[in-house]
């Protein structure tokens, strides 16, 4: 078991200092916004000071391989103790621009140290990246055909770790990555909508949802296969099925978002059901982005927005059926991708 | 391209709010003492606080899922509005221990204007996770023995994308998760410490640096294959393997680890050659751990640590051979995993 005696020996350790309590957060991986902005993933220490004259500041072993990878052509090696002196001489008394939904504690309190004004942008930074450019289309594109490619060709017999195993196989002859981990759940465990665990091959469905990424760009596909429905399935099959194209038909720019979603969960709830979960989400360099597709929503649909339209149906203990296709706001109208 | 027309749009947005610079990080990935203290690896916003009476707050849709994975008994319906606030009535004035090396900047905003008192423990947090428990050692135990039978067996001479598919296809029929990025590099390639990309079949030899995770904690394991190796191929094999013996039979309790680095350097540098990067790092949960085992380090080795051992020779543009093991710090000398 992980997490109890890890927690008895740090009560222990905090009980000198009077530290009775540690408060902890599951958030977010590593900024997206770095490779964003820099294009560069190097995956150790670095950091960046976006402005007219971008500078990448990384480790000395890592500046051949950074040079490869971004735009930006001023990359010096990081040095805790210049570093953020320098940036600082660079900003002077401007104020410097944050992701306060990322960045850590310890490095904000360097940068007053060094005199660093800064404000937090996280909510900005993130509106931005709704809007994607070519090359982040052309990305998503080739990551979504790929995805439906290898999806389509799985062995619907098999156990649900052998299933991934073999999407990860597909993904690394593509030289692609998982996006996030797969959910692979035949029968009962579909009805859990983030399964996890090594399902058991089943009568009535598997449902598989996965995506590949290029360069950090990815999918979210997901394909609910039936294998002997009865007749409560394939109703409910047909009613996920019509919810999804009521949705996808009334996407063009401008939109509500909330009536897209009123109009998906109508046809489910007529149907006698109900959507636990929002109709769908923003996708890019993150698996959950912006906009999120759902009824609370406030916004409307924009152009080159890409979002998921996954409109889903769990009963409990039976059986779930979710169909996901991935949808690019165009000028007039949208393209499943 | 990512990351120009990127760059551009943010300038010209902030540019109304007088910002402008954005300064960026790239560290760590999802904060790993969530899971460390509670068990509980839900990937959506989760926050606890962790004291006698330990809480998780969790969105609901996760709850049912959380309180599968954790040991903590208290778990309760995240809200932005009320979990700080009940946080607060629970420690009082009490100073909480935070991870500066990873909470986001907005969450201490937001434990600050709850009137929490806080204060960056990571420094002792980090100390912590270099002791494992048996739990985490026997993890640690069966992802090391996984990852080596799966290294003896690949094909030596398929492409770079085509081993890292079977390794994956492996590590998913195990329901291991692959723990970084496999790194699979033919000659030229091997010469790069951390080569990324599809590398070509080659006559000299093949490094792989792989590991497979169990439920988090995961293996580092690096073999250079010889296929037909020249005398000099031949000698700096024999040197490395040389270096890691000496380094090995040197650990045990006690033990500075700037000796055991020294030894293995020396004899890679009697050879006529140079070590490009610290002879090993403590591994778990995250792939770069505490100890650092480095000739510049002032610690001493201690029973429970587990680290890698990883002397290397690189000629740039010929090969390289890296030789890499997994070693746990035993009572009264050592285990190779």
């Amino acid at each position: 078991m992980i997490g109890k005696e890890q927690t008895e020996r740090a009560l222990e350790i905090f009980d000198e200092q009077k530290i009775d309590f540690l408060f902890l957060t599951n958030l977010q991986a590593k900024d997206p916004f770095f490779y964003y902005f820099t294009g560069a993933s190097g995956f150790e220490s670095s950091v960046a000071i976006i402005g007219k004259e971008p500078i990448i500041y990384t480790p000395g072993f890592e500046m051949e391989r950074a040079s490869k990878e971004t735009w930006i052509k001023d990359i010096r090696e990081f040095s805790t103790k210049n570093s953020l002196d320098n940036i600082k001489k660079i900003v002077g008394d401007k104020i410097v621009g944050v992701n306060g939904k990322f960045l850590p504690l310890r490095i904000q309190g360097k940068l007053q140290k060094a005199g660093i004004k800064t404000k937090d942008v996280s909510e900005a930074l993130l509106d931005l990246r709704q809007y994607k450019t070519k090359d982040e289309l052309d990305l998503i594109g080739k990551a979504v055909k790929a995805t439906k490619q290898i999806i389509e060709k799985i062995d619907t017999s098999l156990p649900g770790n052998e299933i991934r195993a073999e999407l990860l196989r597909q993904y690394a002859i593509e030289d692609m990555d998982e996006f996030y981990r797969a959910i692979v759940a035949y029968d009962a465990d579909s009805a859990v909508p983030h399964y996890r665990g090594v399902s058991k091959p089943g009568k009535h469905c598997l449902l598989v949802d996965t995506g590949g990424s290029y360069e950090g760009y990815g999918a979210d596909i997901t394909r609910t296969f039936l294998l002997n429905p009865n007749k409560e399935l394939q109703e409910i099959y047909r009613t996920v099925e019509e919810a999804q194209k009521v949705a996808i038909d009334l996407i063009e720019p401008g939109v509500r978002i909330s009536d897209i979603s009123k109009a998906a969960n109508d046809i489910i709830e007529k149907a006698g059901y109900r959507m636990v979960h929002s109709l769908g989400h923003g996708i890019g360099l993150e698996v959950h982005e912006r906009p999120n597709i759902m009824t609370g929503s406030g916004k409307v649909l924009e152009e080159n927005m890409v979002f998921t339209i996954e409109p889903a149906i769990y009963v409990k203990e039976k059986y779930g059926v979710r169909i996901e296709d991935n949808i690019l706001v165009t000028k007039k109208g949208c393209k499943i991708l």
